[in-house]
C-alpha cells in the first residue's frame, strides 16, 4: 500500500506550529496503529503536540481517529437510557462504587467500563476485586444483560475499544508526554465515545493529588472534553472537584469498598456523599431524569442494586473484606485543627504500602492502604491518632511514614468546604 | 548497575523549559548509547530540545558527552600543526577537494575525516570515489603517515569517533528533529573535536540549498559552534557563505572532481576560487601561518600535493573521469541576464539524476549531475543552453526537468556578489 503522507512531514508541520489537516490526523493515528509510524516518530510528534498544542478541530479529528481504530458499542437497543461517569483520577476516589448503583436505581443504565490503577491513584477494578469471587471480565452479552437488570455494570473495558489509545498511552507514559491536554482529552473521550454511552458526566480533579494541579488547566481540560463529547453526540457535562485532600477517610482497595458500602447504607463521610449525589444528579439529568439522588441512598434502593450488581458478577456482597496483616498508627505531635492533608502524599503512601502498582504486571494488596482519623476541620490533641497504615509487608511502613511526613498542616480553626468547585457544560 | 536518573524525569525537565544539569546530560548521552534510554524517549527529548533549546553550557556538556561516547584521535605527535574545515553542506560544494592540498602545500596538515552524502548535498567521499582506484577507508597508521607526507588526507571517519552522534543522527533524521541548532552544533563539533584537529574553520552555508535558510539562524549556529570549539581548546572560526545559488558550474561526483582539478590548475569558476582561497587563509592563520593561498594555486604546488594525495590512497590522478551515458540540455525560452539560480532545485535535480542517494545503502552514479552553462550574471538569448543534465538512466530526465522548472530567474542586469557574507570568531 502506498502511504499518502510521510511521518516526518507531519512531525515537522506540528513542530513548526502548523495545524494538521483532517487527512493527516486520520492517517497518523491509523498508520501508528498499523506500525507504519514508528514509536520514536510518534514520541516526537507527541512532544510537538505537547508543546505546540492542537485546536478544537484537530482534537476532535484525533479522537475520532482513535475511535475508528477499533470497535464500538451501541446501547440503543436497551430499554432505557445510558449515562456514564469518568473521573480523571484522585486519591480515595471510590465514587463509582456507590454512584453506579445509585443512578441505576432510578432506571438509568450505567455502563462503567473501567481500567486498573497505575501510580498513586487507585483503579476501580482493583477495588472491586477485593470482594471475594467478583470478576471484572464480562462478555458483551453479559454487559447488555446486566444493564437491563440490575441496571449497572462495572467491568473491564474490552481490548477492542480504541486500540490506538492503548498503544499511544503506553508510549506517552515513558516519553514524558502524559499531561498534554489534547492527548489526555482525546484518550479519555475516545474510550467513552467508543463505549457508546448516551450521556457522560466528567469529574475533573484539581489539586496536588490530580493530574491537573491548578484550576485553569483543569477548566481547559474539562472544556475540551465537554466539547468533544458534545460534538460526537454524547450529552456531556463536567464537574471540577477538589483533589487537594483525599476524598473520604479510607484509601486502599478493600478499605474503599468498605467506605462505599457505608455510603450506600445511608452513612459515610460528608464529602463522599456530597460528590456522589451531585454526580448522580448530573448523570440522571443528562439522561432526562430529574430526581433527588439522596433519597435512594437513604431508603436502601441503591444498596439493593449494589448487592445484585456484585452478585451478578459472582461476588459475595456479604463476604468479609480482606484486612492487611499489619497496621501502624501515626499520632499527632502537636495540638490544633487540621487545615490541610496533602492528597498526593496520602496517595503515594497508600500506593507504596501495597494498594497500587508501579508496573502494569504488578499485583496489588487488597487490604493495604490508609485510614484517616483526623481529616480537615478535625480538632486533635498531641498524641491523638492521625492515620493508620495497613499493609501485608511491615517493611513498607518506614517509607510510607517518610512520605507522609509534612502531609498534615494545622491551624487554630479550619473547615472543609464543598468539594465541587465548578461546572462546565 | 543502578541508573542515577530516569529518562522520563529528564524529558519532563526539558519539556518544562528547565536547564539540564551536567550530570543529567552526561548520563543521558551515555545511557542512550548503552540502550538504557530507548529511541522513543530520545526522540521525545530531541523534540523538547528542538522547541525549548539548550544554553551554551548545556550544549558544551552535550558535545563533550558525545565525544566521550567513543575514541578520540591526537595529532600532537605530528611534526606540524593541523587545521581542518567543515562545511554544513551545500550544492556544488566541492571546496574540500582543492582546499585540503592547498593548505597542506604550506606545511599545515589537513586531517579531513568525512562522511557520505545523504539528500540533496553531495558527500566528499562520493566525489573522490569517482577517481579510479581511490579508497576512502584508511587505518590510523595510514592517516598519520599521509599527514606527514603529502600533508593532507581525505578519508572516511572511523566508526569509533562519537558513536552517540551516529545513533542520534539516524534518529533525528526520521523524527523531524534535524534542524535544531543545539543538536546540529553538537553533532558537528563532537566529531571534529574527537578527530583532534588543532584548528578548525567552519563554512556555514545560508540560503535555499543549505540547512539554514536565513542569515540570523546561520549566524546563531556559527556562533554556537565557534564557542564550542573554543571552549574545547580548538582554535575555531566560521565563515557564513552564500548557498542561494550553486557553487561553481559543475554539480555531481566526477563533475565536481573535474572542476576541482581546474581550480588546482589555476583556473576554475571565480566563486570556487574565492571561497577556496578565503577558507585556506583562515585555516592557515588559525594554525599560525600567514600566507596568500592564491600563490600555490597559481604555481602548481597545490596540484602537486593533490596528485600525491590521490595516489597515496591508490587513486590514479591521470585516469579519465567517468561520464554518464546520457545527457540532455535545457535551453532558455526567453532572453535576459540570469539573476537567480535556485540552489535547492539544482541540488535536488542532481540528486534525482543519480548523483546522490535517498537511503544510506543506495549506490551513487559517478557521472550523474548537472553542468551549468548560464550562471548568475550571464546573458542569454532564447535558445541558448542553460544546463546540461547527466545520468546513466534516461528515465530520470523528466523528473529532473520538472524540478528545475522555475529555478532560473532573469532580469535586465545582475551580477553575483561575494559568496562570503560574514565571519564569526
Amino acid at each position: 500500500m502506498t502511504e499518502p503522507f510521510a511521518a516526518v512531514e507531519i512531525i515537522t508541520a506540528k513542530r513548526n506550529g502548523q495545524r494538521l489537516t483532517d487527512e493527516q490526523i486520520a492517517w497518523t493515528v491509523d498508520a501508528y496503529t498499523r506500525g507504519v509510524i514508528a514509536d520514536e516518530q510518534m514520541a516526537a510528534l507527541a512532544m510537538a503536540i505537547f508543546l505546540n498544542g492542537m485546536d478544537r478541530g484537530e482534537i476532535a479529528r484525533w479522537t475520532r481517529a482513535m475511535i475508528d481504530s477499533g470497535e464500538t458499542m451501541d446501547f440503543s437497543s436497551l430499554s432505557k437510557p445510558t449515562s456514564d461517569k469518568h473521573s480523571t483520577g484522585g486519591v480515595g476516589d471510590k465514587i463509582t462504587l456507590p454512584l453506579a448503583p445509585l443512578v441505576a436505581s432510578y432506571g438509568v443504565a450505567v455502563p462503567q467500563l473501567s481500567g486498573r490503577g497505575l501510580g498513586h491513584t487507585g483503579g476501580t477494578l482493583d477495588k472491586l476485586e477485593a470482594i471475594a469471587g467478583w470478576r471484572a471480565d464480562l462478555s458483551n452479552e453479559e454487559i447488555f444483560a446486566l444493564l437491563e437488570d440490575p441496571g449497572a455494570v462495572i467491568c473491564a473495558a474490552g481490548a477492542g475499544l480504541a486500540p490506538a489509545d492503548k498503544k499511544l498511552y503506553a508510549l506517552r507514559d515513558i516519553t514524558g508526554t502524559v499531561e498534554a491536554i489534547p492527548l489526555i482529552a482525546s484518550s479519555i473521550m475516545s474510550k467513552k465515545i467508543a463505549e457508546g454511552t448516551g450521556a457522560l458526566v466528567l469529574d475533573v480533579k484539581v489539586g496536588s493529588g490530580a493530574f491537573m494541579k491548578d484550576l485553569d488547566q483543569a477548566r481547559e481540560l474539562a472544556r475540551t472534553m465537554v466539547d468533544l463529547g458534545t460534538d460526537a453526540g454524547t450529552r456531556t457535562t463536567a464537574l471540577l472537584t477538589d483533589m487537594s485532600a483525599p476524598l473520604g477517610r479510607k484509601i486502599g482497595n478493600a478499605l474503599e469498598v468498605e467506605e462505599s458500602v457505608e455510603v450506600l447504607a445511608g452513612g459515610g463521610p460528608a464529602d463522599i456523599v456530597e460528590l456522589t449525589v451531585a454526580l448522580a444528579r448530573e448523570m440522571l439529568s443528562a439522561a432526562g431524569v430529574e430526581a433527588d439522588p439522596a433519597e435512594n441512598l437513604a431508603n436502601g434502593k441503591a444498596m439493593d442494586v449494589w448487592r445484585k450488581m456484585i452478585a451478578a458478577q459472582d461476588g459475595d456482597p456479604d463476604a468479609e473484606l480482606p484486612r492487611s496483616t499489619h497496621t501502624e498508627t501515626i499520632t499527632a505531635t502537636e495540638s490544633g485543627v487540621v487545615s490541610g492533608l496533602d492528597a498526593l502524599s496520602v496517595g503515594v503512601a497508600s500506593w507504596r504500602l501495597g494498594a497500587g502498582r508501579a508496573r502494569k504486571e504488578d499485583p496489588v494488596q487488597a487490604g493495604a492502604g490508609i485510614t484517616i482519623h483526623a481529616h480537615i476541620g478535625d480538632k486533635v490533641a498531641a498524641g491523638d491518632p492521625l492515620v493508620t497504615l495497613h499493609t501485608d509487608d511491615e517493611g513498607r511502613f518506614e517509607r510510607a511514614r517518610d512520605i507522609l511526613d509534612g502531609a498534615y498542616t494545622f491551624a487554630d480553626s479550619a473547615e472543609r468546604g464543598s468539594v465541587i468547585l465548578d461546572k462546565i457544560q
